[in-house]
């Protein structure tokens, strides 16, 4: 039995390279949906109206207008308080505040609540996905960067309304450089834009790699997860390498949390682990072994269940 | 006005080398105490019959019975679960199970509850202590090993009973070994055991210090806190290299607390911590500070108010 439509909610996933867009019915079915690129230039003004132009769509596909909708969510990355979001990273001149939510309301004649892009895509997996048989859990969005996100006693966990960063756990004192700035961060040897920069300092010193050709073939301008994938598909040396650091990294960093918090699972996903799947989420696993304080007792480890739809229904979760 | 001597409670911390009791009346202060060695032989029976006897010296200098008492609470490594410890790690011979709150009752003749060593001296530290001002905190104990209690939302968080390990978060994956026989973790750099065996190792290579001189003069067969406190002030170079590391491990291990979970307050404490004081707080929140995401807004950082007796204290509260 369909939903009821009247009831319909709009979810929207902002992300450094694309913008989901859907419209789900109350079982969280999707009644249409919509993907537009993330536009690389302009402000967050021009990112806005992207997101508007992306939801319309989806409602379209939907057959509803989206002043019909109940509301529409958004997951954002940066700093989210109450609408309004700043430092919004990976995104086109997102340094200082911008209300998000206000702008989208407007344009679309309908509520709109914006949350952390991570935070909303972790209790989705946790509501309605790999997550569903726990009270407490680490999501870890293994893509361009590492983010995290916290459910403790069946509640989302923000701290200060920073919590998460595990991608900025320090995995190795004095290590390598992070695309933050800092050193030894877990995100400087797992995200996927330290990973690329990592293989072309490789290939620059000489060392043989398909990566490259691979991108190329594929008319891409970046190492995308799906490039990762066709070189070790290949066993090219190098993407090993670096993709073998990268799964220690995640080891070590997810393992230190666990000690900390003794969550009772961990549900990986983002660009890299959607793509990666159970055999990588159990290569994690073995990972953090060698680091875990309680080792007789490991959390379980999962890929998320909802996959690059799980942002998009996250945020239509925070409408109520 | 003094308490009402009726409702006194009785607060045992058991530590590695010390048991220290204390009789408590309802406005938590001390009627009497008593401090006893920890045996370094036998086994759980032996080392629950001396708790046994240092409760019963805090009593009679607090001129009570222990049958008087509204009851006695007790703090002990290890994991604890309904009065039974295990794995008491620097206690002798107790790996298996041991039913320490029975055997104390039926000892004392009054009800006995038993915790966490280092959650019931963070819970102190938030009710009592440094932390009354948070709702959240980290507890970080740095002593003969570096232990963790975490405080969310203005209560203990236990995880599935193992959370606060920050002792074996991973600092340096690959790094020096730990006394837990792991790898790279905070403890191995930051903990006085393996501070003391790094010297060992330094000196059995020929560096200079008078680390061990000291510890001679004043008929210790370790080095205590105290011991490391007069190296520094002599300035002995290995003694300050050796602190200054563990300050850096301590700052990275912290911060990556800090970024996942978001706290308003970390409170040092244990042996090291109350030794060196608010001067070597303020030198572990410099440390933390290159490695905290959300370098804006670093969380507060102050030494224990409750120092050596707040695991006896936190012990009491467990008495309702």
């Amino acid at each position: 039995m369909p939903g009821d439509r009247s009831r319909a909610r709009g979810g929207i996933d902002l992300g450094g390279t694309k913008i989901e867009a859907a419209i789900f019915d109350e079982q969280h079915s999707v009644l249409g949906s919509a993907r537009h690129a993330t536009p690389t230039r302009g402000g967050p003004a021009d990112v806005a109206r992207e997101m508007e132009l992306a939801l319309r769509d989806a409602a379209a596909a939907a057959k509803l207008e989206p002043h019909e909708l109940a509301g529409v969510g958004a997951g954002s990355p940066g700093e989210v308080e109450d609408g309004t979001v700043r430092n919004a990273r990976n995104l086109p001149g997102w340094e200082g505040p911008f209300p998000l939510a206000e702008t989208l309301a407007r344009a679309l004649g309908c509520a709109v609540v914006v949350g952390n892009d991570v935070q909303v895509a972790t209790y989705a997996e946790f509501r309605l996905g790999a997550g569903r048989p726990y009270s407490s859990l680490l999501g870890v969005f293994w893509g361009t960067g590492v983010g995290g996100g916290v459910i403790l006693d069946g509640e989302p966990w923000r701290g200060r309304g920073g919590a998460g960063e595990i991608g900025h756990m320090v995995i190795k004192i004095g290590g390598a450089r992070c695309t933050c700035g800092r050193r030894g961060c877990m995100e400087a040897y797992a995200g996927r834009a330290a990973m690329e920069a990592h293989a072309r300092r490789l290939v620059d010193k000489g060392r043989k790699t398909e990566l490259f050709k691979l991108m190329r073939q594929h008319e891409h301008t970046r190492l995308t997860s799906g490039i990762w994938a066709r070189a070790l598909e290949r066993r090219d040396e190098l993407a090993i390498s670096i993709i073998d650091r990268a799964v220690d990294a995640l080891g070590a960093g997810i393992a230190s949390a666990v000690n900390l918090i003794d969550v009772e699972a961990v549900i990986i996903g983002g660009g890299l682990g959607v793509r990666f799947g159970e055999d990588y989420a159990r290569r994690i696993s073995a990972a953090m072994h060698p680091h875990l304080f309680a080792d007789a007792t490991p959390p379980d480890v999962h890929t998320s269940a909802l996959g690059d739809l799980g942002g998009a229904i996250g945020a239509s979760l925070l409408i109520g």
